[in-house]
């Protein structure tokens, strides 16, 4: 079979085309011939080498999200049987509650093997099944995107119907973000550069739209849009210096939800308006298989489809890189693998 | 002005239109023209003598929600002025987190004098202002039902979209947690006697009706209608009988809210579903005015109306409690006052 | 190896010491050397046949609670070494957060083999390893009984320093739940037919006994010696007719834990306690290996020992389950493997 | 009547000894004796004009802190009689939930006048009954620095037994936070630059303590004594440039509880381990009245004593404030009124 790997770490061009035998499934063990995978920034940061967050194995092979059918299953696996549709989870070992260290050991094309490739050996245990609405391309930009933003909105802090959230752009998580909130009844307010795709994003359900170019001020204008009050919760991702200014955007006692690693070293904060503003900010780090299958039933319910920007062939894995790196994107970069 | 009073607590014809003096305003205190009020079924069980909740004094202004203006505000009043549109809250003492013994005692038209008065003087602490959208006569609605429903729903086991609400019937509190459910993207069933009822129920939302007449058995109903999984959330406003029901509908894990004191003594449960389902049987007695307030926002963004089964004027005060005793409506039985 | 089985399920006599091969681990399993097991209610009820919170299969290998060695793991194994003191936990596939419907087909003793042999596979999953201060007799008494008061105190509701708990009896799981309410700052009332029961129960931490038989409207008694106010949590048993008088014992929003099938069919309570009380009953079907863990850091740190009322010999094991049925028992009973 | 007030903001010496004619109570009023107050670091912020929290006018009585008996009650109190010892809240407007942005208007000392003056007229729901076994000097160190340390510890991610508690210093909120941690049945790293303080830590129940002059780098020692884990919360005073190692203290998914203004203007921070480690950095402005009557039930029930560093006359409220700013002090310095 086909699959990438990394032998080093310091530019897209170390994605490597392989082959290997395809893989047999032990006891507990599944073998899911994949179908399509999807990109996130932290794919990027591992394939240049800038990926601080865990150990990554060299010769890994790349990328979190995939999914596929399973064609074969082990001995004494009862939670999937051949035939069905699955995605794997991020983290193969968080199955609910709250994370514990060894879980980062068990993230997806990082610290152990990821899904471009033809076929892969998940645990039973490490596999969700797709909504049914989908195809295998929306199913694959699941497990890190849209559990993340899952796990911001729902998990602890919890949004309420008639809260108001902000998500800063317009990739993936901000995207599910910006699905979630307004499935569960809340309004949204979109930072992006473009106004096109502020337009986009008023058609995905956004209440208000801010481009952050003619207001680079933005946080006023989020205070403006809620009456001076702030909004409920932020969907923080990390771009360069805006983790201020979502400081500034949340309400009194509001939470500012912190994910990726886009802007990367040496950005500072003023921690003060945490203090001041009662404020909770939380690190998100991505989510449990619980989150995903309570996720999964949203998205069943609300029939939601996930945006994908573009698919890209299975021998175009670096244009993908490219293109996810180039920003321009609105919502998911796929792989369609097969 | 005049004001109804209950003298004594025997049936609906205790009900006496009376005359008193315009209150004014003290230190800190509010005096409202009231021009809507609403019933629960609450109202009727003091009216008859059957309110075992608190001790209500003879003479008792009855009612405990209403709307109106505020037209006078006394000494050192900040939180509402002239011309405020409000309604006052269940309990004029429980401002937010857990209740506390006292605020049982706070209870308007029960433990307190209620709404059914052409004036009242409220602690300006005791009041909310209306969604803005909103009548008077919508605006009376909220006190009790709606915000027993929100306080259901949102507070402690936290409604997630995707999720499947149970409510039983179509009196107030059922309707608004349909309405709310329904904002939150949730699934909603609902049960009634008539098809005619479960038609209006599913044109406000509900995804799926089960005529109890010809389901008797209606909690296999809903187990079917739920892949065998059951529901969340049961909305349980105890109509006799059916406590068993709503045990039997919930899902592993699930939340059964116990609502109301329609079946009133004599109903007996067996708890072996509780234990045996991990479900949790939560008592729900109103809510604070922070819920209010946090319902109103959500009322506000989805605009969302109250069902208003009917308007009696303030001199058919009885026919009212008639009509509500009835059980025949569909949301909320109002008084306009003026 | 020696195991036992139960061929049938009619009474204690079914229970048959067996012979079988020592078992060999697969691919992520682990081998456990069994030194003690211990009882629960619920082993009662399944030799008996009045089981009905899962089907149990001809010839299962009986009990859930057991503590060991081990002595080989299969590949791919992390969780565990040889060597490593362990216990298996309840539901082998309830990881963290919710439960799931397919986790009660897990667990130990009932939906499959327990651990009542000399040597055990279990998934490394499954496995928790031991607080280092405990015995294997004491170890093997925490997975179900231990985990079960656990998860009632500092999983939803949650214990707060200065709150009282009420415990029935002296069982397994009250005495789990003293000590835990007791390291968490809790005030603690037990109850007891016994008063040198309730005289142990003080040296343990109790704050107060009450003596049902010289108090059988013992509620009274509670809510004396909480000056009226009801206590915050109830560990409520279920021994018969004891819940509607847990229900009139717990505060103004207050919760009782619903635990166990002592009093089995017919019991029949009345709700009205719940909706005035706005009382929260809530059933506890044991916990997750997450809380598994949260619990033995608590034992750990406060050096907690497990209370054993008398160890059996491995050839004994009707004699401890006459004993355990006795009721006459304070803590937990246990059968020494090897 | 005496009292203290502050015609300006610029040093210590502001501080006015001014007389004023005793106040009256009104409607739902209390006049309060007052015996004792206390400081926060708060109020030397405000008297150098350095506080931006909240505006603060001109000529306000200072502290936020006191404690008294209630010798007159207005009309319709009924929370409070004369000869209660009470303490005011330090938000009178903040009862329970979540803080409201008016709430911070209504701040003793600070946006509306404090305590320091030998009477004082509070609002009935502004005042709660010191725990029975408390002095006055006592029961004026809890309204900010103790409601503080409970708000963090017990009431969003709530502390459990087993659990490790970092305390950052020996000032008011970290004394509050190592006391409510030891009840509570947790483990508490303590901090200090001075051995003796350490100790005297040591003896109100910390675990370990770390100088952080010997180890200026004491986040390391804190991953030493947890065997590497880090600590689950950590009560973060604000002092220069320790949020950074705070930050590096959590463990996976901890909290960070940022508290005061100690540090100031200028201190940054890199968010990249809140992001890496999943923590939950949130701020904390001191609490509600239902916090502080849930914490005096565990003051009563443990017997806690506030850990008084010195107490000052009336008269040398300058000293007092001086000796605040010192730093020098282990616990609370405290005024007597009377």
């Amino acid at each position: 079979m086909r699959l990438y790997r990394l032998p080093k770490f310091t530019s897209i061009d170390d994605l490597t085309l392989s082959e290997a035998p395809r893989p047999t499934p032990g006891r507990g063990q599944v073998l899911v011939k994949m179908h399509a995978a999807s990109l996130n920034y932290r794919d990027l940061a591992i394939v240049v080498g800038r990926y601080g967050l865990a150990a990554v194995p060299q010769n890994v092979v790349p990328l979190s999200d995939g999914a596929g059918e399973v064609i074969e299953v082990g001995e004494g696996v009862t939670r999937v049987k051949s035939g069905d549709r699955v995605a794997g989870i991020f983290m193969q070992s968080w199955m609910g509650g709250e994370i514990q260290v060894t879980d980062r050991g068990s993230a997806l094309g990082g610290a152990i093997d990821g899904v471009l490739a033809e076929y892969c050996v998940f645990n039973e245990q490490g596999l969700v099944h797709l909504p049914a609405h989908l195809s295998y391309e929306e199913g694959a930009t699941l497990p890190c995107a849209a559990v993340t933003a899952w796990n911001a909105l729902f998990t602890q802090q919890r949004l309420r119907p008639g809260q108001t959230v902000l998500v800063l752009g317009t990739g993936g998580v901000s995207v599910f973000g910006l699905q979630f909130a307004k499935a569960a009844g809340a309004q949204i307010i979109v930072t992006s550069s473009s106004d096109e795709k502020l337009e986009r994003a008023r058609t995905l359900g956004a209440t208000h739209g801010i481009n952050y170019k003619t207001h680079p001020e933005w946080e006023k204008e989020v205070r403006r849009l809620t009456d001076g009050r702030g909004v409920d919760h932020v969907i923080e991702v990390g771009g360069a210096g805006t983790l201020q200014r979502s400081l500034a955007s949340a309400r009194l006692g509001g939470t500012v939800y912190l994910i990726g690693v886009l802007s990367g070293v040496g950005q500072q904060i003023d921690p003060m308006p945490i203090l001041g503003g009662g404020v909770t900010l939380r690190g998100i780090f991505v989510g449990s298989r619980d989150m995903f299958e309570a996720m999964n039933l949203a998205i069943g319910v609300h029939q939601l489809r996930p945006v994908i920007d573009r698919v890209f062939a299975f021998e175009q894995a670096r244009e993908a890189y490219r293109h996810q790196f180039s920003g321009a994107h609105f919502g998911k970069v796929v792989i369609r693998i097969s």
